[in-house]
This record gives C-alpha cells, structure tokens and sequence, in this order.
C-alpha cells in the first residue's frame, strides 16, 4: 500500500468514526438543542452523493466508509427531528 | 466532467458545507453541551490526515475541500472546549 493510501484509509476511518460519539451523546443525553439540523440535512445528503460517487466508480472502501457514515448521521439526524 | 466527478464535487461541496450551520449555531448559542468533543477532535485528525492524503496525491479539490472543513471543525472544537 503507498503512503497515500494509508493516509486515506486512516482519514476515511476517523472521519467515519468521529461520529460514533455524536451519535452516543446524542442517545445518552436525549437533548440535541445544540446540533445543527442544517448540519445533518446537509450532511447526509452530501454523504448520499458520496455513496453515489462510490457505486459509480465501484470503490469499495468509498461506499463502506459511506455506508458507515450514512447510518450514524441519519441516527443523528432522526434524534434531532425527535428531540428539537 | 464524468457524471462520477459531478457527484464528487457535489458531494465534497455537501459534506464540507455542513459545518457552516454548526459552526453558526454554536457561534450565536455559547452553548456546546449537546456537542460531541470526541466527536470534532477525532474528526479534525482525521480532515487533517485527508489533507496529507490531498497533498501527497497533489490533488487540488481534495486539499481544498479539506482546508475548508478543517478551518469550520477546529471552530467547533475551539468553542466546543472554551464552552464546555
């Protein structure tokens, strides 16, 4: 693997990961005042075009990286509509 | 433009733009409670280990893109540790 390459993995990883503790806090506290709902709109659908851009180029790392993504901000995304 | 690279940019547009609403909200509230710490430290390495990866590809849009994120993310995570 180049040294890109493995810098690629490991942003995809972080910036897929970074939102598991979002998405705990979110859970745990059931308040979600201070999230942008603007943020979670726009975000899924940008990782929905990036999910696309995947299949396109029939990348698997980009559409699992994706996937990954897609679910912890849409959960993010449905607790905020609940919670407000 | 591939209809791939159209969905590219849209996508890299989306995702990077989500921060705005977040980073305003957070901005006019002073208030950050609801924000994930872990969350936005996990996610500035890993938009800093996509700009590497930009760099070392000498890739334009993905260097761009990056900056861009990282400059709205490390507003987030400043507030985020100054509010508490």
């Amino acid at each position: 693997m180049s040294t890109a390459d493995l810098f690629g993995y490991i942003a995809a990883t972080l910036t897929s990961a970074a939102f598991i503790p979002q998405a705990w806090l979110t859970w745990k506290r059931k308040r979600t005042e201070g999230v942008s709902l603007g943020m979670y709109l726009i975000f899924t659908a940008g990782v929905s075009a990036w999910m696309l851009y995947g299949i396109l180029l029939n990348s698997g790392p980009i559409i699992l990286a994706n996937t990954f993504t897609l679910v912890l901000a849409l959960f993010i995304l449905v607790m905020k509509i609940r919670y407000g």
